[in-house]
C-alpha cells in the first residue's frame, strides 16, 4: 500500500512497453458491494496469471478500500480501479510468456465529476468519430484492457466538433459502437436500443440500464444501429462507470429530439439513483458548485 | 538520467492508463547514425507534445548513449528505444488533452538476441495467427505505439501451435500483413515481396532491406500477399530491429522452399553486415555460446 | 444395389471433376423415421434433377437400409448417405447443364465412433483455425455440398495445434460459424448460444439440440458469437450427425468453465438418448472398449 | 492404364466424399512440353502425398499420351487433365489425414471446341454472376482444385441472363475475379489490363498472354478492375486452357468496343498459334463444320 | 398550385444538380389519412429546411388532394407525392448551404397499376441484380431520397434476365436488402420473415404488412436472408406503396413453392384491402381491362 | 437555347424523379478544345440514349458556347456543363426503360471561384468526412452522376469541424477516396500520390495533373492512401474543373508540412497556368478583389 506519488512502476514493465493490461473500474456507492467476474474473464482470456484467485484480489482490494476510507467525503464516492499487466518485459525474451509475477495495481480515486456535471442539466454534445473501432477479430472490447490509442485517437477526432463532445465510435460497417469508455443508448417511440455486445465493451453500466430498464417495464432491445437511428431518436445518453447515465440533446449538431433531456432518460437516472441510495446528478453538480480541490 | 532499477513512472501516466504512448526502437551499429523522423511522425499524428523539438531530443538521446557507453561489450552492439507518452492521466479530465509534459522515456539495452540466435543457423517456423491485425482505418500500424495487447494476443495463438514460432498476423481480408515487431519478406523466382506498407508498420527493417535488394538488383515488389504465396515461397524471412534478417525455414509445419535457409537471404545478410560493419549473425550466435549473463 | 467394393463411379463424373454433388447424412436410431426435406433442398437451389421424386428417392432409400440390416449389429446404429452428383461431365460441354442422369450414390455405414468416443468422458479441444468460412454469399453452407476442401485444409490447420483438435471456423467478421462438419454451442449463465443459421449449415442435430433444449427450458440464442465467447463460456459443445453431442472442455488451450463436461452438456444429452432410445455415449464407448473390427 | 470406360473410383474415395482433388489441365500442343509445377505446388499447399514425385509423375503422364496417341487425329490436340485426391475415405477417421494411397488420375480428351468455336468468329457475351467468388482467406484460387460447385452456381446465374453467355465472377468487393475456368483481359487505350492473381486462378494461359504480350510490346497492368473498367473497354476476351483465348464481344449486353473483334485480341491469338505451331482459331472451327463426332 | 405541364423546376436546382431531394410516397385509398412524419425525418438528417413546419405541410398536402379531387375515378386511388429540395444550386457556391428556400414539389396522380396488374393472378418473377445495394454506411436508405441511379443501374441488370422481372439487390455481404422501391417479404415454414431495416428503406407498406401480420397471428421475424432463403421459402412477396403487395411466384427461373401465390400472401392482401374498403387486386385488375388512357 | 431563367424541366423529369441524370463539366479555357468521351462512357454505362453521337453533342455544345460569349468578360473563363437524364418519368412505368427522349441540358456559367480564391494564398483547411464513399459494386464514381446526396452529406459532416473545411471521404477499408466533386494529391519525400481510380471519380483534372507531374518528372504513384499519409505529407492538393489545384495546407486541424503551400503544388499550379495560357490563381483572386456580382 503506497500513497499515490509513490505508485510507480518501471519503464520496463509490460503496462509501458506493450500496453498488455487487463483492468477493470467499478463506482463504488456508499455500500455496494462489486464483483470480480469480469476482471477475471479479461486475465483469462489474455493469460495473464494475477498471481492470486478472485477471493484472494477481493480481500487485498477490500483494504486498498479500507486504506483509503478516510479521505472520501460524505457526500462522495469513489473510483476503485485494477489494473493487472504481464509484469516485467525482459529483453530479446518472448513477451508472450509471463516470465515474473503480474503487476497489480489496485487504486481508488475520488470521483471527479466536474467535466460532466454540467451535462445532467442540459445534455452533452455526441458526435461521431471519423475513424472506426477496432474489430472484434483483432482485439475483443469485452477484454477490459489498457492498449486504447486508438479511443484516444477517435476521441480527439471528435473534439475537432466540438471541445465538449463526447465520442460516439462506429464500427467498419458503420454501426453504431461504443464510446471511448461508455455505452450508447437510443429511445425511439418508447423503445430503449443499444449495440449489441458483440461490437461494444459490455459495461457494467450498460447492464444496469438494461436491468433498470426490465424492472420499470420498458421495451428494450440489442439492435445493430447506425447514425440514422440516433439523429432520429427522441433521446439519447450515454453510460459510463463515473457518471452512470450521461444525458445527449444533440448528435453532429442536431438536437435530440426536442433538444431537451429526455422523460425516460430521467426516468432510468432516478432509478439508479435510488437503487444506490444516492442522488447521482446532485452529486455531480455538487461538485461543480464547490470550490474546485486539485488532487 | 536514472539507473535502469530507478526508471519508473506512476501508475496514473497515460502509457499505463491508456497505452498512449509512441515509441521508436533503433539497433545501434558502432558507428551508425540514427534518425528521429518518424518518431516525430508518429508524435504528429498522435498530437503529442514531447516538449521539446527533433533537434533537442537528439541531443538528449546522444547524451544518454554517451552514459551508457562504458557496460557495452566492444563486441555487442545496442538497442536504443524512446518512448514517449501524453503524460499523466488526471482522474475526471479529458484524456485527449495533454495537460502535463510528457513523459520521455529513452534507454538503451544490450541486445539480447538469444531467443533468435540459432534462427540464423536453422531458420525459424512462421505460423499464422487466428486473429487479424488491427485494420487501418482503426488505428495505423505506422504510427509506432505501445498499444499492443492485440499483437500479444496473436502471438501466444501462434505459440500455441510452436513455442518457437514466429508469428505472421494476417489482415481482416486474409492478407499477410505483419509478424509482431517486424515485416515480413517471401522470395520467389528470385524476386522479393513484402506485404504494402497500408497493412503493416513501416519498419526501418524493411526499409534496409529494400535498399540492400535494389542495390544488389534484386528485383522488389511492395504486394499483397497470401498464406498460398508463403507456403509456395523459395525463401521466407522476418525483418526487425533486434535481429535484422531472420531467416523462416518451416511454415505452418511445411518447409519453406528445401526447408534450408536460402541464398537470397544469406545474401541480403550479408550485405546488411557489411553496411553496418558487424556480422549479425556471428554476433548474435556469440551470445548463445558465452555464458549467459542475467541483465 | 453393389456391395461396398463394387460402388463405383466414373472419374469423368460431376462428383469428381466439379465436387458438384449434393450430400445429407443421416444417423438412423433404431427406429427412427427421418426425412429428405433438406436434400431436395439442396437439390433444388443446386438445380441438379434427381430423377425422381422424394417419395420415390425414400422408397429406394428404404430398399438400401433392408439390403444392409443383416449386417448391422444389434447395439449399433448405422449412418445413412445420400450423395447425389449433376451426373457425367462431358469434354467442351457446358458443365452447368445436366446432360446425363443424375449419379445417385446412397449407402449405409457402420457408424465407427472410435475417433469421437473418448470425449465422451474427458471433452475435445476445441481449437479455432486460421483460414475463414467461404462466405455465403460465395456458397451458402446450407447447401450440403461436396466441395468441401475449405473445411479439410482449415481442418488441417486446426490439427497444427492439436492432433486431436476438433476444428471451429470464424467466418469472415471473425465470428463463430461451424466445425468441418458439425455445428457450436456455447453455455454461459445458464443459456444455450449457437451461431445463426446465415453463417453455419443448419445441422439436423443442432435442431434437435434446440429443440431438447426448449423441451427442457433451457433458455436458446442464436447469435454472433466471438473467440471471446467460447473463451469465457462456461460450457461449449459441437453436434454432428454421428456423435449428437461432443462436449468440448478445452478451448485454444484453457479449460472451458473448470474444466470437465458440464451440467446442461449433460442433461442435453441424455435427452437425447432418451428420446432415440439409444445410450449414445455408452454405445460409443462400448466401441472404444470392444476390439476393433477393420471395415 | 484402363479404357475411358472402366477409369472407375470408389464413391467412399475423398475426391467423391469431400472435393478433395487437386488438378491441373494442359493442352498439349503437337509437340510442345509441359510442366508439373502448379499441380506440385497445389499438391504442396493441400499437403496432399501423390506417392511419387514430379519426375517420376512425369514419366506416367508421358506413358499416358503415348497410348492414348493412336486415336488422336493429325489435326487436334488434346487435353491432359491430372486429379489427385487425398485417397480413400474411411468411415469415422479423421478426413484430414491421408490414410491411404493418394488417387491419382491421368487422363487424355480430344479437344472438344464445338461449344466455343464460333465465338472465334463472332466474339461471345460475358456476363457477371450475382454469387460473388470465395476470396482467397476461405480458399484460394491458386490452389487448383475440384471442389467447385460455387463455380457452377455462379455460371448458371449467368446462363439465366444468356444460355450461351460466359461468366464473370466478381470478388466480394465487387473487382473483376475470374471465369468458372478462365481468366479475364480487358483491353483500354492499347493497354492490355487482367485481374491481379491474388483474386484470380493464375491460369497457365495468363500467363501466356502476358509473355505474349510483352513480346509484342503491348502495355500490361494487373489491376484491380471493375464491370464500369469492362463496359467501357474496347476489347474483351477470356483466356483458359482448351481454347487459349476467347474474344468476348458483348459485355452483359451491351457491345465492347465496336461490337466485333478487336486488332489486339486478333494478334495474340495470332502470336499464341504461331508460338505452338497451330492455327487455334481454325482448328476449332474446323469442328464446327465437320460432322460431329460423339466421343 | 400549376398543371402537371407546368410544374417545372430550374435546371440549376439542387434536385436536378445533385439529387438533392428527400422525397414521401403514399398511397392514398379512399378515406385514408395519412402522416408526414418519415418526411419529416429525412428533411432533418439531411438538413433540408423545407420552409414550413409538419402542420402546415399537411394543409398546403390537403389543398393539393381537394384540388385533384375533380379528375380522381370512383374507383382509382391516387399516389400522393412529396419532393422536397435543398434549392437552388448556385454556381460555386457551397452546395451544402441552403442559400435559397427548399424546392417544395407536391402531386398526386393516379395510380397505375398496369405494369403490375396481372401479378395479382400469376406472381411476378423476383431476379437478384449483380450490384449491390449502397450500404448505409454511405447513404441510409432510410433517408428517402432522390440519388436513386444505383437502384436504376441494378434494376436493369435484372431486366437482361427477364424485361417483365422484379429486381432483388443484395447488400455488400450478400444478404437481401431491397428492391428499387419496395421491400421483401419471404414465408417459411409458416413464418414471415423480411431483411432488417438496417439494410433496407423501411417502408410504410412493410410496416403494414408486419402490423396485419401480428393481428393475423402470423408469426414475423426480421432477419438476415440470403438468396438460398428465397429459393426455399413456400411464398414470396414485395411490398411498395403503389401496389402493397406483389406475389412473386419465380425466382432466378426456379419456382417459389410451388409456383403458385400463396395462402398467407393472399391473406395478407385481403386483410390490406380490409384495412382500407377496397379490393386492392381487384383495382388493378380493372385497370389491366379497361381502355388504356394516356395521362 | 433559353435564358438561365427559362431553362426549365419537368418535376416529372427522371433527373428530378431519381437522380438519374449523367453529366460533365468542363472549363473552358481561352482556346481550349475540350472532349466528350467521358460523357458518352457514362453514357454507355448507364444506357441512356441521347438522341445523337458525340460529333452532334459537340456541335450543339459550340453552338452553346457561341450563344454566351457575348457575356463572357476578357479575363474569365466558364465553367461548360452538360447534364443528360433519361428523359421524362412515367407513372407506374418501368423507370429502367427510356420511353420518351433524353433530357439533354447543356449550359454555361462563368466561373465563380471567390469561395476558393483565398485558397491558392494560404490553402485550405481539409477535413475527413464521418460517412464512407459509396463502395464501387454498388455505384462505380467514374460514371459521372447527379446522384449525389451522400456526397453532400459527407461534405455537412466536414462542415461540423470547420465551416471552411474541404472534404476528404474515405472508402469502407479507410483508404482516401475522393471530395465531393474532386480529387487529392499527397506529395511526401517527392513523389506525388493520389487513390486509385478504382475508388474515386477519375476527373479530368487528376489526369492534367498526372501528365503535368510526368513532363515535370515529378514522380507519380497511385496509391492506397490512408489519414496517416495526409497527416505526414509535405504538401496536399485537391484538383476539380474549377479551381483546377486547390492547396491543402491544414488537415484535420494539423499544418501539412510547414503550414504553408509547398513547392510542387505551386510548380503544378504555374505549369497548368502556362498550359492555358491564364495565370489561374491571379484570375480566382482577381475576382475576390473586385466588386462582387450576383449573377
Amino acid at each position: 500500500m503506497v500513497l499515490e506519488s509513490e505508485a510507480l512502476i518501471s519503464i520496463f514493465d509490460n503496462a509501458v512497453m506493450l500496453g498488455d493490461t487487463v483492468t477493470e473500474s467499478t463506482r463504488i456507492f456508499s455500500h455496494r458491494p462489486f464483483k470480480l467476474d469480469r476482471l477475471y474473464k479479461s486475465l483469462k482470456v489474455t493469460r495473464i496469471d494475477p498471481g492470486c484467485d478472485a477471493q484472494q484480489m477481493m480481500r487485498i482490494t477490500l483494504d486498498v478500500l479500507d486504506a483509503n476510507r478516510s479521505w472520501m467525503l460524505q457526500a462522495d464516492d469513489c473510483w476503485l480501479v485494477h489494473d493487472i499487466s504481464r509484469g516485467r518485459s525482459i529483453a530479446g525474451a518472448d513477451p508472450t510468456i509471463q516470465r515474473s509475477q503480474a503487476t497489480v495495481m489496485i487504486f481508488t480515486q475520488p470521483l471527479d465529476l466536474l467535466s460532466w456535471a454540467r451535462f445532467y442539466e442540459v445534455g452533452c454534445h455526441a458526435v461521431t468519430a471519423m475513424s472506426r473501432i477496432i474489430p472484434p477479430q483483432s482485439l475483443d472490447a469485452r477484454i477490459k484492457n489498457r492498449s486504447r490509442m486508438a479511443y484516444t485517437l477517435a476521441e480527439i477526432e471528435v473534439k475537432l466538433v466540438d471541445p465538449q463532445a463526447q465520442g460516439i465510435i462506429l464500427d467498419v460497417h458503420g454501426f453504431v459502437a461504443e464510446n471511448k469508455g461508455g455505452n450508447i443508448f437510443a429511445i425511439t417511440n418508447g423503445t430503449l436500443r443499444t449495440p449489441r455486445s458483440t461490437n461494444c465493451m459490455e459495461g457494467v453500466s450498460r447492464d444496469t440500464v438494461l436491468e433498470l430498464a426490465q424492472q420499470l417495464a420498458i421495451p428494450i432491445a440489442e439492435a445493430d444501429l447506425l447514425p440514422y437511428d440516433l439523429y432520429t431518436a427522441d433521446e439519447l445518453f450515454f453510460t459510463s462507470t463515473p457518471y452512470c447515465v450521461m444525458p445527449a440533446t444533440k448528435f453532429n449538431g442536431l438536437p435530440v429530439g426536442d433538444g431537451k433531456i429526455g422523460p425516460i432518460t430521467r426516468k432510468l437516472l432516478a432509478a439508479w439513483s435510488e437503487l444506490v441510495g444516492v442522488d447521482i446528478a446532485a452529486q455531480a453538480l455538487n461538485q461543480l458548485h464547490r470550490p474546485t480541490v486539485d488532487f
